[in-house]
């Protein structure tokens, strides 16, 4: 089943648009989960059973499993395979090359590590999208626009983002969603209207009601589904570095999906 | 020592500016090293044995050895620890994103992978370099301008890469080169105008004498040092797929040297 199928039947069903991102940081793990063999695949199994009935997506931002290496590569597989398969799962990349070299992310994505989705980065252009998406129920999220303090530097070059969210409209909305950051609420507007049919991957979203009432608002694509997915990492999975960390989990999973649904 | 200090102690006593690149794609490797326990490590292992004494770089795109799991990453890891010390090395995974993500992705590169140089996509703007490189002796590449069939899409942006150009200057020669793609001759040009000081990372250059000649004329530096590292990947290490591989690797990689000095 394709990530695009996976999100429709899980929002549908439970009406959550929380995406947990597991930027499982060996530096910030707490100490009970250190004397495993392999502390982040352990921390993320507890994390998953606490938050999988809230949520509607996980994301693993692969730059913390690299930095741990092999353990990092295994912990990234076994994670996946432990998830649910009714969820949807993202490795987050920002995958973005010639189309040879696509084809080798794809196979590492989607078949060695049996993910839904990755991120992709699309300022090499359409040879990216086409590789990374000629294998059948393949999806990827490629960056429209991104949150981060230099977002500004080239995403505003003369109107860059609208172009490429122009480009990711007219890819499909079953293949191919959006990463669109938040920082600008006037932006996500006009996104949607570009994007009116694409799911839109959020990060950067605070905990604050405020920031997510506006965020719901403008970025939501109808009443019947938004089609977005609102990912919280540090907010979930690191709210407490006591023993309860995976329950604190759920309840901040819990807790973000309420005040999505609420302002929707 | 830095990668840029060991491009420029190897490339003075070699006076060597190729690039061997080792995308060991698992279903092109020789027959014989298919029975060995890390197929991919092995090659590389008989390639640097042959080729080393004519490279002035090795390049590891790291999609070929995500692609292989656990094993592609051990094999990245053993074969940068086996490249004689005095080669600079480059890991090229175009990575780009927020800060935090980047100092994970530098702690894989320059620590676990102990690689000289990794690759960039300055698309999220400054936040990319800035955690990239403040790591002693950390060096990156940057995404300038490629030479794939869809790089006009939004590299020709209203010239979008010639403010990458323009940042890659001054973010300083030292810590920043650039990844400059040679289809159009005509860039090769405007970009060394604009970055004269920095080293170009050059792919995609046939062995045809034209292209090559074309391109050492117009992204040379100068006539003391051209300031640049011509790629070749293919066509060297996948040039013979008999037992004599690295034998005939190791000829290529001379004979493109040996055609780029005839040109500078």
């Amino acid at each position: 089943m394709s990530f695009y199928t996976k999100y429709l039947n899980l929002t549908n069903m439970y009406n959550s648009f929380v995406c947990v991102g597991l930027d499982s940081d060996m530096h910030k793990l707490p100490k009970s989960v250190m004397k495993e063999r392999n502390p982040a695949l352990v921390f993320n199994k507890r994390i998953i059973d606490e938050t999988c009935e809230h949520c509607a997506c996980y994301k693993l931002n692969f730059a913390f499993y690299l930095a741990q290496g092999v353990a990092g590569i295994e912990a990234i597989r076994e994670t996946i395979n432990y998830i649910p398969n009714a969820i949807p799962t993202i490795i987050d990349i920002k995958a973005g090359d010639i189309g040879n070299t696509m084809e080798q992310y794809s196979t590492g994505v989607y078949h060695y590590f049996d993910a839904d989705a990755m991120t992709i980065n699309i300022l090499m252009g359409s040879d990216v999208v086409d590789a990374c998406l000629k294998r059948n129920e393949s999806f990827a999220f490629a960056l429209a626009i991104t949150s981060n303090n230099s977002a500004q530097d080239y995403f505003y070059h003369d109107d860059l983002y609208k172009k490429f969210a122009k480009y990711i409209a007219q890819a499909g909305e079953e293949k191919l969603g959006a990463v669109v950051g938040a920082t600008r609420v006037e932006d996500l507007a006009t996104m949607r209207s570009l994007m009116p049919k694409t799911i839109f991957l959020i990060p950067g979203v605070g905990a604050q009601g405020g920031d997510l009432q506006a965020v719901c608002k403008h970025a939501r694509a109808s009443s019947e589904n938004p089609l977005f997915l609102i990912n919280s990492s540090r907010g979930i999975i690191f709210a407490d570095d006591s023993e309860n960390f995976a329950k604190t989990a759920g309840k901040e999973t819990l807790k973000l999906k309420e005040l999505i649904n609420n302002n929707l």
